[in-house]
């Protein structure tokens, strides 16, 4: 089955490690094109140019302009490709300008040993049933936010108030998560998936954009079919600056990727 | 009052970008010279080539091969300098060969407001006098360890047993930090200090040294003089790799840097 993620994140190779895309104007909020989306193209890029290395490992995204739908390009440049993981440098760009630089390391993560021991523990959620859909939000705050119609996102029924004006101050947000369609998640979606949720800042009364000046995101295993488990959180907002924290757990419940990303605090 | 450390981080602008660095072998560690150190080295040249944005805000390096100490080149190529945020590329070469490829955002810290919402927590530590220095090591460890004497670390006197063969399995490793000769904290060093203490796979049974895939930092203020508080934690070992989390605490209480790193399970 053919689903509109798998369009939105296509690339076409151009030749010399260029690929050529079509950023998908159903990925806008606020001010610009959704950056876990953007993250995901380029990751997609990466992946197209290191055959036998399909897994992000880690990928660290640098923002320096805001990104607008229409066509753009990346380029990926190999900067050591040896063993088990290759590490390459990859920009995309609109017209002549780089609007977001990053690195990454890939490699293939059904060939990493199968030993977990993780400490980390799964966002408490209820059943999706007992859960608030994003489809809820007012009509005024979807018009922003066209991408909450690329996913499916359910909330804990007693900590939605920051979607009310009435925020809880915690500082975290957690929802389960499924893409359009129930298209299924794979690692390159998860690039996507660490910054689908609302800043969580809206959970400290701030509402508004946050835009993220560096984000890196480790992928650290393969996501077994269906919903997703997301978490937000975030533990030191100071000098107009916050870290937000992503975990992503799958429907297995393993921890299959941890991001961080240093954003601005909204205006 | 000058200080070895700021002898060893020297660098000397060759032009274009270019800066020459000698990487001391007082920072060789196991099998190479210590990341934390080689990273504010790179800090270091980007900083010389930005006037007015002298602060790291975030740094993302990628280390692709293990740098040996002597001469070395770092290669500074600005991405974008616009407002109060500079973001470059910087390349550590050793021949001709990249040891490490790194992402950085700079700016001016004391430019940045003085608001701090913090929820993190400060590591429990008792008293100096009552912890135990780095200094105890047995000299077989310290022999392969010479980045040991390079700056004071003083570990808590009750979670000391990963040194002695009784790890805590806690996952997590905190100590008093301080650069050798009391040579104050700022926001370069801060650099070094996020990769300074053991691996915290040492607390989970597993000596031996863990060589990072990734490390990204975000310096969030400026430090304050005096000693610092250090923390390494780790929440998902799995794959032969894990995540380590440091956060860096200054001697006002105020948490100034947090960094996170992918790294590789010891053998």
């Amino acid at each position: 089955m053919a689903h509109e993620y798998d369009d939105h994140i296509a690339v076409r190779p151009a030749g010399s490690g260029r690929y050529d895309a079509d950023l998908a104007g159903g990925w806008v909020v606020g001010g610009g094109v959704n950056g876990g989306y953007l993250l995901a193209v380029i990751g997609n890029a990466i992946r197209a140019e290191l055959p036998g290395k399909p897994d992000p490992l880690s990928i660290s995204a640098y923002y320096l302009a805001a990104s607008v739908p229409g066509p753009a390009t990346v380029d990926v440049s190999v900067r050591r490709d040896g063993g088990s993981v290759a590490t390459v440098a990859a920009d995309l760009r609109q017209g002549d300008e780089a609007r977001i630089t990053a690195l990454a390391s890939y490699g293939d993560l059904t060939r990493l040993g199968d030993d977990v021991r993780t400490t980390a523990e799964q966002p408490d959620l209820p059943p999706r049933e007992r859960c608030v859909p994003s489809t809820m939000a007012p009509a005024a705050f979807r018009a922003t936010a066209p991408l909450l119609d690329r996913f499916d996102m359910l909330f804990h029924p007693d900590r939605i108030g920051w979607a009310v004006g009435e925020p809880g101050g915690t500082g975290e947000i957690s929802a389960w998560f499924r893409l359009a369609g129930g298209r299924e998640p794979d690692p390159i979606s998860l690039l996507t998936v660490v910054d689908a949720l609302p800043p969580v800042t809206f959970e400290l009364g701030m509402p508004g954009w946050a835009p993220t000046l560096e984000l890196t995101a480790h992928v650290r295993a393969r996501p077994a079919p269906g919903w997703l488990k997301v978490r937000h959180a975030t533990r030191n907002l100071a000098g107009g600056m916050f870290e937000e924290d992503c975990e992503v757990w799958d429907s297995a419940g393993r921890l299959v990727a941890q991001s961080r990303q240093l954003a601005r605090q909204p205006r």
